[in-house]
């Protein structure tokens, strides 16, 4: 059941290139995205969008003529406050997609193994790869809808407790499976002592994700990852973060280049970060896709040849069609770009797809779509 | 006179930390930066920042609410157009400063040596260490003001002819001396087709970029960077890019993060870009700090103790005081910062230090001070 993923060489271009084939990178799936309405990519809703737009005619030029402070002081003030974390607890990234590929960079070595879960975010692997590690995956089980079980708890730990592996991924929700990992299972896996990434970039509202944080206190291990792109809906912004143990957070930033995050960038989330300290932007206001979700999943239900293939508790669902159709391509035809899970470690050539949830108008399009293609095979 | 500087382990932090403690990286000179009147980051001046701001007013949301193209090709289209070159040509960072990150990761291989000159941009050494590389310098005439001579070139040729010599580093305008290299030792260089990387962001005016740009359609060897910092003066957008031949730079698009420069950015760059090429910003009227520039020379001509020690033809100058007077803490005692190259390789503690010329107000300040200074070690 557990899968092991050869290791390349660092800087070795053609077998980076062979890994990004086998890996299921979902970037780059076709020439021309913009000719697709885009569900392939996870972005949240921007509930106050209005805002953030005026926020821009209010720009201080000297955030651009300059360049930003390298400590991005000001910045992780707020952003602490707003956790209830201390500024020495934080790291901040261009996305947390920077944090990924500088994490194994800086607690792997040659030879060292990385664990992680399967189907899981792709990058993981790619960027342990690439930072000259062994990545093996211990897989979550499909028939059960990729929920966390007694049974994966226990492989994963077998796994993990062999020396060479350093380093822990996981994502919660999971990506693309859109699953919580139990608490009490995830305090199993921080236990063992090994560094622990616990990617929450998919629910980092406030309380989860503070929640997640306060573990660091007791657990040095631990480095929760989150960002500002799907849960406000802001991913043109670029802007992530990594919340650990003060002397994790150090070694961080000390590979960190100095100027990662533009002016414009730390302008706007520190409006963000004042406006939801001062309570004038809510959380909950940003939670209409859970309607849009559930609405989704109702008339899926209804499909014959595609269904639901896991509870996402997040912004995207994950769907599975019977073999005879290829879900990617067909949808592709009808203009709509989903993401292509067919080379993802864990459920390769399964003909899953994961799709983001959007709003009613372009969701009822993307219906339309899945049942012409269910009454086609019919 | 050639100097090598050891090599250090990939992802080993404690040697990143020495390394960093030795090679004269000038970012986190002092702990409270914003406390300082800053002569010590080389940013341009930004003579349209009225309408940089106005340019946020008009901010196309969608550039924020979703993710930015993963292939960049608007922006890449317009800058090909203001090059004259092609999209392919071009790969684009977030700054010039996460290529020269990249670079190496690429294009070296551990045992590989990289060579560049001393004294030079410390983060030519810095990021060719943490890919695994040897560096090998050569060192530059202090005696005849840092300028290149048929000697240098002849040292450099001799140590470039080493087979494990895969790349060479070369800044032209070069930092910190502010001196270009002149164009037949650049092509004498070139001709022995190892990997140029040619950084262009001190003079990357439309005129001398593109001049070096021209040379990789006869050197498919041959990179040339750029960016929006110091030209444009618009260093907190962070944008900056490669222009290489097709080859070179799919090879850095390979490696490149999908989403490693923010919307916002990619909107004003665009914005600025059909300025440039529908003449309505004309890069002549950025050149006020030249006259800023020769003013602050001929007071500094004046002085006893602290000298010119190169003829800087871009927007910074190098100055080097008597050994009994340590300029940067003498400079720092009256709340001016600039950037102390007691650490940078080839000029390692000879009171060397680097000003970015601001505007006569703050050229005034930073005079009075270097006078005081000057007549107390009369």
């Amino acid at each position: 059941m557990q899968r092991s993923v050869k290791a390349y060489q660092v800087g070795s271009t053609p077998a980076l290139r062979t890994m990004k084939n086998n890996l299921g990178n979902y970037t780059h799936q076709v020439k021309d995205p913009e000719r697709f309405i885009r569900f392939d990519l996870t972005e949240g809703d921007c509930w106050f969008k209005d805002q953030v737009a005026d926020w821009f005619k209010e720009i201080n030029i000297d955030d651009i003529i300059h360049y930003p402070d390298e400590r991005i002081i000001k910045t992780k003030k707020l952003l602490a406050r707003w956790l209830h974390m201390k500024e020495e607890n934080i790291a901040i990234g261009s996305g947390s997609d920077e944090l990924i590929e500088m994490i194994p960079n800086i607690f792997i070595k040659p030879k060292n193994k990385v664990l992680t879960v399967s189907p899981s975010f792709f990058r993981f692997i790619e960027s342990s790869l690439r930072a000259g590690g062994e990545v093996a995956t211990t897989r979550l089980d499909g028939g059960s809808g990729f929920e966390w079980s007694n049974k994966t708890i226990k492989r994963l730990i077998k796994k993990a407790k062999d020396k060479r592996v350093k380093l822990i991924w996981l994502a919660s929700p999971n990506n693309p499976t859109g699953i919580d990992i139990p608490k009490h299972l995830l305090s199993e896996i921080i236990r063992l002592g090994k560094i622990v990434i616990l990617d929450k970039v998919l629910n980092g509202f406030t309380k989860e994700l503070r929640e997640a944080s306060q573990l660091i206190w007791n657990n040095p291990n631990l480095i929760v990852l989150s960002s500002f792109s799907k849960t406000f809906g802001l991913p043109g912004l670029r802007f992530g973060f990594a919340i650990g143990s003060a002397d994790m957070i150090k070694k961080i930033e000390s590979q960190r280049l100095p100027f990662n995050v533009a002016g414009p960038t730390l302008f706007i989330v520190e409006k963000l970060l004042l406006s939801l300290l001062g309570n004038k932007i809510k959380i909950n206001d940003g939670l209409k896709f859970i309607e849009e979700r559930e609405f989704l999943k109702r008339e899926i239900d209804q499909l014959e040849n595609i269904r639901l293939a896991s509870s996402s508790i997040t912004n995207f669902i994950l769907l599975k069609s019977k073999e005879r159709i290829n879900l990617f391509s067909e949808l592709l035809k009808k203009r709509i770009l989903v993401t292509n899970l067919n080379k993802t470690v864990g459920i390769k050539n399964k003909n899953f797809v994961r799709l983001t949830i959007r709003d009613r108008k372009q969701n009822r399009i993307l219906l339309e779509a899945l049942k012409e293609i269910d009454n086609h095979f019919h």
